[in-house]
């Protein structure tokens, strides 16, 4: 029976002795260690460790439980074991997986492989598989399970309760069998526990829960995601244009779904791969920021353009130059609160063509009412550093031009990017930082040149 | 029967249509689309609108589904309606409510209206209550539920079948009864699933999942959910220092914590509360975003006070200080996405001790790397754009600097603010801009003043 890891001290524990087994040699031991561990905390312990660890870990593991524990690891390094293992360890290790995870090992080989593993593989796990894979990967169809139990409408309870020790278990995480008629098509579903609670004699058409509609596979995961949380199912079917039963999505793969939107929105705002891996290997988590550094060198060089066109106001006033980063900080800074509060809002699906208008206008509020505030604060500052009132009241005005600027900008970029088709998570901030460094400089030394160069 | 939303296309259309009824005043045909409507899907429709028609929409209502909904709303606005209502309501509200959701209210609730509400609930709903208050809401006991099942070890399936259809109906997200000896220490628990497949004389004790261990209910509820995700679990048993079996978690709260975290996350590096409301007040929207953008006025201060160090090398070349805002924006991305990378392996409970050092060597090399590739980059760029070959030095020997202590500071500042119990996600971003501005200034400055200024 697996010991399961209960709490973060557990897992650190663990972690300490694993790493000292496998220094002093220790293999043997290691590999009783594993044995005696579940697969959800050896993929735990895996995604821990630092690549040369992971190698090693990685080939003391029992074969029969790499298939699970591929199934509970990140992308980047599924990816690489994959590729590692020889077609008829992947056939094996895919033979009791899940149809979505099976159907993501087969789209990471490439094509020869793909055919070899395809090969090696029994025939229900083949069809299951081909099935997976003609719908793309980030839609209903993408992430649903082939294990479905059904059955039909026009019996009573005790035949389905005699049916249900035939089979002798179920699907992990059914809670509820599916109602077909006699072409597949799904006619509603009923819960286990109304099946349970109901006498043996009620017909299965009085307990068909109408409520349960079928998810259409062409769905997106982040939609159908959605409608878990919103309607807090465990398990959802998926049908198909005719409304054909196709399989069922459980509540485990929503909640890799909403991880990975969340990830996806956090990481790409700083401008990060939500694949990286955490303990990958140095070189290629170089390559995978240059993009976004790329990008960035050319945002800067724009801004010191900016500063260029002003160079003899900066030639002849040294506090200008000083002073001239405050501006498009503080802009920066209030736009990206923004653009976090519009994209969290978009992911949550709470905003649309109705309230956008209203959003920006609430934002470009906010960005001048906060202008206002701090404009005041800095004329004091730096009234009282450098004995300026001129000084003190331009960089106030500049201060107040880039947070108004920067309340609209941070709302409407993102809208104006999802109308692009561009991921606001991951352009926005760039964009917005653009926005404010180049409004912020060109406000301050703008101002300044008018005023002090006469 | 509601008629639930099953996309965004939908969704929009609804908000126009009840934006367009209640522009023209038609309150009674809202009402009756109010009626039509679930609980989760009203709650989406107030999260996505602006105040004064959510105030409209809050009168129209059904005080039957009052709860459901507020139980789906986000925080602030939760708060904001529980404060509008009458104690009577809100015990009515009450009723129905999970016990988490139930202790959620009373907790917001002032002193005074606290006890009223607490004296309108019936009997069973107010022991329900104060049993949930008398853990900490972030824990496993605070987002636990008392509406357990739990039956003997020493009887036979039949007698549990004969149970449930006695008791007609099981709470939302069953999907295993929990086994407890005489003193309600937890045993185990028996899936629905297997008591539906074994034949009904199998006596219950043979049916026990031991795998199940109870979840105590001191844990952090972040730690609880991290369990739910690694263990695919629909629900788990919350159990005392004493083994009891004090009540259950069920996925969709966790799937809430889940999201909260990750918000949390996010919103935080940007220098939001996660509590604050897309489409909240203007002026209380205002003022929570202020702490942060005084924070920054204190750093861009500090970087400006660098900068002043170096005033008589800034007087004599403008060039220098067109210049000086590249550096510490390329250190301030480079830093932003090793944290970001950090504070996710921190919440995915990937960080330990056992590994944060090779984290740090790992990002510090990538610093450097990436530091050599864009000091190269920057080299030749302003040399191409000023001519001047020792100014594409001195700025690419400076950006060498900072991009490798971003690397390092990056990786270093969440796990030391973990240590002193400051929240990384917070408090992260802002140290490491301070640090990247402060450093990168320094150098290039610095490395100004040393080489030109002879």
């Amino acid at each position: 029976m697996a010991v399961e890891l209960l709490d973060n001290e557990q897992t650190e524990l663990l972690l300490n002795q694993l790493n000292e087994a496998l220094g002093s040699g220790m293999f043997v031991h290691v590999r009783q260690m594993l044995l005696n561990m579940a697969a959800s905390d050896i993929a735990l312990v895996l995604e821990s460790s630092p690549p040369r660890t992971r190698q090693v870990l990685w080939q003391l593991i029992d074969p029969e439980l790499a298939g699970e524990v591929l199934e509970e690891l990140g992308e980047e390094m599924k990816d690489k074991f994959i590729r590692q293992m020889s077609p008829e360890r992947l056939a094996r290790a895919a033979a009791g997986l899940d149809t979505d995870d099976l159907a993501y090992i087969l789209r990471s080989l490439p094509d020869s492989l793909y055919k070899q593993v395809l090969q090696s593989m029994s025939i229900q796990d083949r069809s299951r598989a081909e099935q997976a894979l003609s719908y793309p990967e980030e839609t209903a169809g993408g992430i649903m399970n082939t294990d479905t139990v059904t059955i039909r409408p026009d019996v009573n309870v005790d035949v389905i309760l005699r049916y249900l020790r035939q089979l002798g278990s179920l699907p992990e995480a059914t809670d509820m069998l599916y109602v077909v008629d006699r072409h597949d098509v799904l006619l509603g579903a009923v819960k286990l526990t109304a099946l349970l609670t109901c006498s043996p004699s009620t017909p299965i058409r009085e307990l068909i829960d109408a409520d349960i509609e079928g998810i259409p596979a062409t769905m997106s995961d982040t939609e159908a995601a959605a409608l878990f949380e919103r309607h807090d199912w465990v398990s959802a079917p998926v049908i198909d244009a005719e409304g054909k039963l196709l399989g069922r999505i459980t509540i485990d793969d929503v909640v890799d779904v909403i991880r990975e939107d969340a990830e996806h929105s956090m990481m790409g705002m700083a401008g990060m791969d939500d694949d990286e891996d955490t303990f990958g290997p140095v070189l290629k988590s170089s390559f995978r920021r240059s993009l976004w550094l790329t990008v960035n060198l050319f945002a800067a060089l724009l801004a010191a353009s900016v500063s260029n066109l002003f160079e003899s106001t900066l030639e002849q006033f040294a506090t200008i130059a000083i002073l001239m980063t405050i501006v498009p900080s503080m802009g920066g800074v209030a736009g990206n609160q923004t653009l976090a509060l519009v994209i969290r809002g978009m992911a949550l699906g709470h905003i649309g063509q109705s309230n956008s208008r209203w959003l920006i206008g609430k934002e470009l509020a906010i960005g001048f009412l906060n202008g206002l505030l701090w404009s005041v604060l800095v004329f004091v500052a730096i009234w009282l550093w450098k004995g300026d009132l001129a000084l003190g009241a331009l960089i106030g005005g500049a201060m107040l031009i880039n947070m108004t600027v920067a309340g609209l900008a941070g709302a409407s970029i993102p809208l104006l990017l999802k109308r692009l088709k561009i991921d606001p998570a991951l352009a926005g901030g760039m964009v917005l930082t653009t926005v404010t460094d180049v409004i912020g400089l060109f406000a301050f030394l703008g101002l300044a040149t008018a005023f002090l160069m006469r």
